[in-house]
This record gives structure tokens, sequence and C-alpha cells, in this order.
């Protein structure tokens, strides 16, 4: 990624002497790659299959994504951006606390549901670029701040008993992730489901 | 493993052509199997870094653990056999459900920091023999069945929220697990603050 965001390198790499613009979009490579992870684990992870899965040629993908190591880093920034926003979203909202904690254990259990097939690659952190697990660590940092201040404001008006808002917060971000290791579409269990049970579990009364 | 009980393999193992008895512990081969996962992840398993811990000779180690398969095997008999022992422990005492369902999140989280650097040995099972792997997958149902009875009755008693038990006994099963994810001695966060965060989390007012 050489320090340029995607979206420029992307802008920048479409129309080399002349060619027309080149209209492979980056959340299409990052689906693809999910894809790959999904299905082969982080080993699967190559410009060649990214390219038959996105049915361009290799030289397109190639001339937009130079490494493996930009894949894996486009994938990133598509997760963490979306999950970044909704959460934003959430903060901003002119609603209750405790309403803003239900919707951030709703956004969470879904990201964990979304994202089951290559979280393990960010967690796990094996195969990762130096670089990109660098940012996700940033990234998860401040992404635990943004919950932590949320079930600080939480326990001082008494929608959670108070207690050490850091370990509260891990437990929380905790439950929600987990479902990522267990959640199996054939089930049929349904994601508002999960996240609605969950609440239910820490806010009684609330369901 | 092939079939035996890892006691009486050792047993048989111990004394070929009337050597002396073996005196290795299967609790130790357990932790010094743990200890190279720990230090160097699932691939540092061998019978050489095992013999070495064990401060024994390959030759003897080999006697009573013919393969890496074997010290994987031992390693997850100890672990799901503690955990089994303690479990049923709490679920046979004379106490109400309020407090079994308290010993078993402070047993799931001790459980989670002690075993956390082979707990993804297990949870991935890369690197884990089939066999292994799928007596790892019949424990683990028939330990979320008990923790489900007793998060059913909590709720039948009123101390949970009537919820769904599968789903409720995944997040809280999760909740506790992760906490391998994030503990760190260095934080020094102890493990009996953390099972008491959690409970105080679903069973407000406990705490």
């Amino acid at each position: 990624m050489s320090g340029q965001p995607p979206e420029d390198a992307a802008e920048a790499a479409a129309r080399p002497r002349g060619r027309p613009r080149m209209v492979i979009d980056l959340d299409a490579v990052a689906d693809a790659v999910a894809g790959l992870v999904i299905d082969g684990g982080d080993k699967a992870i190559s410009i060649v299959g990214a390219a038959e899965r996105l049915d361009v040629s290799r030289a397109t993908l190639y001339r937009l994504v130079p490494t493996k190591e930009d894949l894996v880093g486009i994938m990133f920034e598509r997760a963490t951006r979306q999950q970044t926003e909704v959460m934003d979203e959430v903060i901003r909202s002119a609603t209750t606390v405790r309403d803003k904690l239900i919707r951030l254990i709703e956004m969470q259990v879904e990201a964990a549901v979304r994202m089951r097939g290559y979280m393990p690659v960010f967690f796990g952190g094996e195969g990762l670029p130096a670089d990109v697990f660098e940012r996700w660590h940033v990234w998860s940092r401040e992404y635990e701040a943004t919950w932590h201040a949320c079930v600080e404001e939480a326990m001082a008006e008494g929608v959670l008993e108070p207690a050490d808002v850091v370990t509260t917060t891990r437990l929380l971000l905790g439950m929600c992730l987990w479902v990522s290791r267990w959640f199996r579409p054939e089930d049929g269990i349904e994601t508002e489901h999960i996240a609605r049970v969950a609440v239910s579990l820490i806010l009684p009364g609330n369901a």
C-alpha cells in the first residue's frame, strides 16, 4: 500500500499509457480475498485466485494490486472502514446510552458473523503483512476505546452494574466476537436473534 | 494412543524386558507439551523438545510416547479431564443454581487463562491429529450440554432472563473463552477479578 490509500493507488494505476479506465471496484477485491480465505484459509490468498474470482486477467489485477500483501491490506481496509462507519453512526446518534449499547452489540454480532471466515487471519496475525497487522492493532485499540466510553456511560447511568470498565468491555466484545466461532448458517439461528439474546442476557427486561 | 487410555499405555510401556519402572508422569508430559506450544506454537511440538523439557532421554520418552500425535493426545486428555472433573464437582454440589452458574463462569475464565497458549491448537484444529480433533469435538458437545442444563435451570428459576438456551449458553461460554485472547499477566488483571466482573455483568446485584 506504500502509504497511499488504496483508492488513490487504484486511480493512479487505472490508466497507464492511455489504457481504458480500470473498473475493478476495491470492495469487489475485498470480497474476492475474503472469499478465498473463507474457502481455503489464509494460505489460499493469491493474485491468481483473486483474479479468477473477479473474472479479470491476472495482468489487470497485478496493475491495481501488485502483491499478496496489498490484497490482504485491501480486505483489512474494507473490514475496518465498514465497522468504523457503523460505530460512528451509532455513537453520534441522538438516543439513550441503553439504545447505543444495544446497537453496539447488534453491530458486533453482525460483524462477527459477516467476517467469521477471515477474522482468524486478523486475530491470529499469521500470514498477515507486518504493516497491516500493526494497523489492525492501532485500529483495534481505538475501536475498543469507543466501546469503552459507551460502557462507562452505561455504568454511570445505571444501565449496567458498576464494575471495571476495561474488563467489562472486553467481556462484552468477547461474547459477541466468539459468535464467529460457533455460527453456522445451517443451524438456522439468525444473527438478529443472537444479538437479541445477548442483549437480554446483560440487560434483563429489554427483550 | 490406539484406543487405550494413556495411563495403561504408560504402564505397559514402562517396563519392557525387565527395565526399571519408568517414572515419567503423564501430567508432566502434558505440561511439557503445553509449554512447547505456549513458547513456539503448535509447530514446536516434538518428542525431542518434550524430552528436553522433561529432562529425560529421547529414547525414554519414545518408549512411552511413540509419536508427536501421542504427545498432543496426552495434552488433550489432561486438559479435558481436569475441566470435566471440576465441572462435575460443581454440578453435583449441594448449592443453588445461581451459585453453580457463578462457579461455572469462574471455572471457565480460569480454564481460558490457564490454557490460553494452546487453546488455538484445539480450536483451530490445524496440526491436530484427526482422532484427537474428533475426541475434542465429542468432548466439547458433552461439555456444552452440561453448561446448557445449568443455564436452563437458571432460567426456570428466574436467575437468568428466559431466552433461547443454546444461544445463551454459547454467548456465556464465548465471553469466558475469549478471555484467552486478551489476558496478559503483565496487565495485572487477576483471573478472579475477571470472573467477578463477568458475574456482575449477567447477575447484577451479585458482586
